[in-house]
């Protein structure tokens, strides 16, 4: 397998200003995983309840998705429900009901143990470090991890950060578990710490890359209508991880900055339509098409001065 | 004439973690003009009090500002004392004493009347007004303005911006005037109401410009060391002006696209020291690398994708 993410697998009820969907197929690994499956082979490892519906089952499958990782457990599945207002720059989550992600303790299949990359979505740090530990290790172990993790066990989010090569976190998050306010210094510092490369989302603001191929920076593709935002930065880290093992050479700087952009446009896809139902449609021809736009929105040419 | 800026000229007291000065040359005209000044002819249209300091008159004309339009009144210059704290992101003013500044007129000299530019700087917009009503319609009319006449005077910045060619104003203040928190909206908005160009300056996330040649973006300079941001937007402008005026077409799509990534670049520099002192040394070889160091962290090979 190429590339194993391991995250939540929830059932969302979103409200936004656009429209209101009860029980949406969502969670960090759907939107991670099926952003990935638009490039290649992408397996999945999380945890869902018996009320799981299978049409989603089915969708995960339809995509191409591996679910040999994906574990039924007896009781409830992940349920979230939050409301983003106005602009939707934030939101409110209303309830969350763990069910039977509360236990969840990843299990590796012997078939995903050993996967070039794997993306380790917020979950428990502890739960991180498992399943490093069930792996052979992989060429590109990427991670994400939530504010919750980073208030509560700072240590621990650390100590995958350490054994991580590359390190995808939103300006928020690389802020606080640095306590460095400057987004280059707070980079600068996650370095230090071992990663190759670090990716800072700064939401409208796009996405900067430090580290050994870096700095790259790609300005967020002008989405005419954001209508859910949930996933934006799990559809990033599922395409870019998607589109560089497309590539075969996960340490191509080019490739590793062409892997920004397409992240970056397949976010955008992911915002215009609530759960999955954009990414389930977008084609490759679009995606590059954004690409291109991208690329025409930050090229000039070389300044000549004196 | 070329550029013409109209706008403040104060005795900055400021504060930061990394040192204090008192009664330093400041003022958003002076930022602008010193900026513009490292590329071509610039004027000063601005009102000092008669304790302006000879030396930092002399500083200007050593610039090579053209001091014409600098009227000199009786009484105490415009003084501002701030404090920036932690990362510097924001500032917290002390001290505000408008002096002479408080009765300040622009009267446009008659050498002045004819310029191919005008920067209305930050001040009143009714003011902003009256110096349009004095010159000829300049080939480019470029605006700036703050929070405070936004909120005071929203319909009179407004005219300002109508009566504008290009808009250069940052994200708060973009979202505030249109009351859109989208900044692609809200730059919409702008354009709707006549400018050709906006560009949304945003801080440590770099400037983007909309419009007729846009969208461009353009990350900022990751400067090692910010010693004190005052002044980080108006010489950003100035250097954005004096550069295009440099060029000669001032509606050259490429050199706008330049002048986008010069105005970053002079801005992080001004922003290594305080008042206009990393200015005064800086050299075209030295702007010139760091805008191809931002070429370098923006350029990626077209994605081919399917």
């Amino acid at each position: 397998m190429s590339l194993v993410v391991v995250g939540s697998v929830a059932l969302d009820s979103v409200e936004t200003p656009y429209g209101k969907r009860d029980e949406a197929l969502g969670g960090a690994a759907t939107y991670a995983s099926c952003a990935a499956s638009l490039f290649g082979e992408v397996a999945m490892v999380a945890v869902v309840g018996s009320d799981f519906p299978k049409a989603y089952h089915d969708k995960l499958l339809q995509r191409g998705i591996c679910l040999d990782g994906l574990v039924v457990l007896e009781g409830p599945t992940f349920r979230w429900t939050g409301v983003y207002q106005g602009d939707m720059g934030v939101v409110r989550t209303l309830n969350t009901q763990l069910g039977v992600f509360e236990s969840f303790r990843p299990i590796i299949p012997d078939s995903l143990k050993r996967p070039r990359v794997v993306l380790l979505e917020s979950i428990h740090p502890e739960l991180q470090l498992e399943v490093l530990d069930q792996m052979e290790r992989p060429e590109l172990v990427a991670m994400d991890t939530i504010r919750l993790w980073i208030n509560q066990k700072p240590d621990k989010v650390r100590e995958v950060i350490r054994r991580s090569d590359l390190v995808i976190l939103n300006d928020e998050e690389v802020r606080s578990i640095t306590g460095e306010n400057r987004l280059v210094r707070a980079a600068e510092t996650i370095l230090s710490w071992g990663p190759r490369n670090v990716i800072v989302k700064r939401g409208e603001h796009g996405a900067s890359l430090y580290g050994e191929v870096g700095p790259f920076s790609v300005p967020s593709f002008p989405t005419p209508q954001v209508k859910d935002p949930t996933g934006a930065g799990d559809s990033f880290a599922g395409a870019f991880l998607g589109f560089l093992l497309r590539g075969g050479n996960l340490r191509s700087a080019q490739r590793i900055r062409q892997a920004m952009v397409v992240g970056t446009v397949v976010a955008s896809f992911n915002v215009e339509e609530l759960s999955i139902d954009r990414l389930e449609r977008v084609t490759l021809q679009e995606i590059q098409e954004r690409c291109r736009f991208i690329r025409e929105s930050t090229a000039f040419d070389e300044v000549a001065l004196g």
